[in-house]
């Protein structure tokens, strides 16, 4: 492996006068070379592939999520800041300033790059892109919207606040280092001003699945690990069943991509603070300390349903229960302050990746209605993206085959 | 330097059945002898001290800070508290759950911990309480309140929020993991729950000032370096000076202690970045690449403030445009989302600590008046508080000196 270097070497800024051009050519291969797979938080994540890389890739420490909203009404426009886009996400994934860099000569315009992530290892970071139902109304796509991109039902319980919910696009940025995740946002944001706009965005932390086997389960804002029994990203098997679209599955430009929900869970974590460990328990259907199911020793014990409460919520999100179906779940804990009443604005910003919203999300979500949980959490947040397949190459873009049908 | 266990090893929840008095003991020696002037992101901070811990601590990675008022009007209830908080921040600090940890046998009650922390290493959490102005119109505190703890005069073209702004009491906590932090603040205000309400939080991450002078000074959002010429906290001649309150400044129970000055500055990001890069480097007086003061080669160069212009940031706050006057900064940016304008709603939290607020952050704030930089920002928040010594040992607590005198 070869670790990347940092950020600042790349950089010509201020009329430091580097060598700019040739430093950065070299740099971009060794990235490319250290791969995707390393855990190591400070490597460049390889961001060609069959598929985007943020959904199976081993869960950064730190997310920073925007949907946007599109306000060119030219598909050209759109079109050329796919482009420009993917070019930016390109050099960002892999450590490298947005723009050519060689910013000394130009101090009559703005930087290219905005320059806070300077200095900054490439920290992992991915940028994964979705494109929501209501893109599909714009630009004469109508005819491409995929049927699993369902308009999200209702739900019982949930009460969802439309400032926080849908858009036209969404950029899920994970990085180990939350200021790199943050600029890249910050930065596609720029770049897009005039074509699109910011409608929300979230940053989270501490991630609470894990889809890494041999890592820690982490533990969300209730004080259980959560993500146990999620989809690995080294199961091939489970993930070309559950989670990438295939071909047949239509449309053929979603093929190699998945479905992503993004739903913002408010926990009530005061009254769950003050909720005895019994209940607790008894609410997810494991212990709190180890982790195991019910009267089971161990964390990745097979959990036997039958011994847990009915309305336990590992019992009812089970696959089990729900004929067999299973979603990747990529979540982070959240906190934003407090909600003007003295309670923290907490909880769990939950993002799964799926092959069909259908048969995911939604099916598991309508077996949850009866979950003990609910007197603990509500949505407040929705969106449903179609995230379409990886950038194969140089000359890739995001969105290719939706808008040139290759 | 022994590194400590992780917080998951201390515990003997759900049964797991850990023989943990033993164990705990034992570790918190380690812990202790760890020492604070270690960088390495998972030890632990020394809690007690002549100083608060946090303060001349080298920056942590990430922030939550957390302004609660009083709702109990019982003096004993409240000095009640504020021994639990010790005691819980004492053991947290340590990288140890609150409570005695052995919650197996008390399913029917809520478990003392939160739990979310739980396998997370201490994280270099320091946890440092601060008495804000209105605590001192309650609980007879009226003649303790120190003269250097002034209400803060309004400053042209602030735009204070009142809902991010003031407090009876503040809690910063430091952590190199934002989950570590968010944990501390969490159980402290579920333990305070009845006596005290949060009234604002911020989460920052991303620390924009070093304290530690070998380090690579960090980026603010706006992409400049921010803290070069901050007081280090191994400067202890500069740190007497200007930072810690001495016997002679008054009252008595102040001496060790410091003031902090906590300011929620937004920036006009978007703005910034349609800026140029000459508009920029003039604004700050330092160029954006190397952050070499206007006129020299290198970052360290001592700036030579004529060069500049007038309104030059780097200039106005200068301690030689001020009488001398500097502070101890010890921000984080954040990013809390969109503003519902399709903005970043980011910027600094900025914090500083210094020996009398009216020679340190006032003077120099007012001096800021006609700073270049002002088109940019906008303080939206703000907050000042005493912060007392340090809890010198296992029998003291946060605020004993002003409460008991001793």
């Amino acid at each position: 492996m070869t670790e990347s270097p940092s950020r600042r070497a790349l950089l010509g800024w201020g009329g430091a006068g580097l060598a700019l051009g040739a430093v950065a050519a070299g740099s971009a291969v060794a990235v490319s070379d250290s791969g995707g797979d390393d855990h190591e938080p400070s490597t460049a994540v390889e961001f060609h592939g069959t598929h985007q890389a943020g959904i199976a890739t081993p869960v950064q420490d730190r997310l920073h999520f925007a949907a946007f909203d599109v306000t060119t009404t030219e598909r050209a426009e759109f079109v050329r800041l796919l482009k420009d886009w993917t070019e930016a996400a390109r050099r960002m994934a892999a450590g490298r300033p947005v723009g050519e860099g060689a910013f000394g000569g130009l101090a009559e315009a703005p930087p290219d790059d905005t320059g806070e992530a300077l200095g900054l290892k490439p920290s992992r970071l991915t940028l994964t892109i979705g494109f929501g139902p209501s893109l599909f109304a714009k630009f004469g796509l109508a005819g491409q919207r995929p049927e699993a991109l369902i308009d999200l039902p209702q739900f019982p319980g949930e009460a969802l606040d439309l400032a926080r919910s849908n858009g036209d696009l969404c950029v899920q940025a994970c990085a180990d280092d939350p200021q790199v995740a943050v600029h890249a946002i910050r930065n596609l944001a720029r770049i897009g001003f005039g074509k699109v706009v910011v409608r929300w965005s979230q940053l989270g932390f501490g991630k609470t699945s894990s889809t890494t086997p041999d890592a820690q389960t982490p533990r969300n804002l209730m004080g259980f690990k959560d993500g146990t029994r999620n989809i690995a990203g080294t199961e091939t098997d489970r993930l070309e069943k559950f989670v990438w679209a295939s071909e047949q599955d239509g449309p053929a430009w979603m093929a190699g991509g998945s479905y992503l929900v993004a739903r913002r869970i408010r926990m009530h974590i005061e009254t769950w603070d003050r909720t005895s460990l019994q209940e607790q328990e008894d609410v997810f259907g494991r212990d709190k300390g180890e982790g195991a199911p019910v009267g089971k020793a161990n964390e990745h014990d097979e959990p036997f349903l039958k011994a847990m409460k009915p309305d336990a919520h590992v019992r009812l999100a089970h696959p089990d229960s729900n004929g067999g179906s299973t979603i990747l779940r990529r979540g982070y804990s959240f906190t934003d302050g407090t909600d003007g009443l003295g309670r923290l604005d907490a909880g769990l910003f939950f993002l799964a990746y799926q092959r069909d919203v259908r048969d995911g999300f939604v099916r598991i979500q309508r077996h949850l209605a009866t979950d003990a949980l609910n007197e603990y959490i509500q949505h407040v947040g929705s969106a449903v993206f179609a995230v379409p397949p990886g950038v194969r190459d140089a000359d890739d873009w995001w969105g290719r085959a939706l808008f040139e049908g290759k």
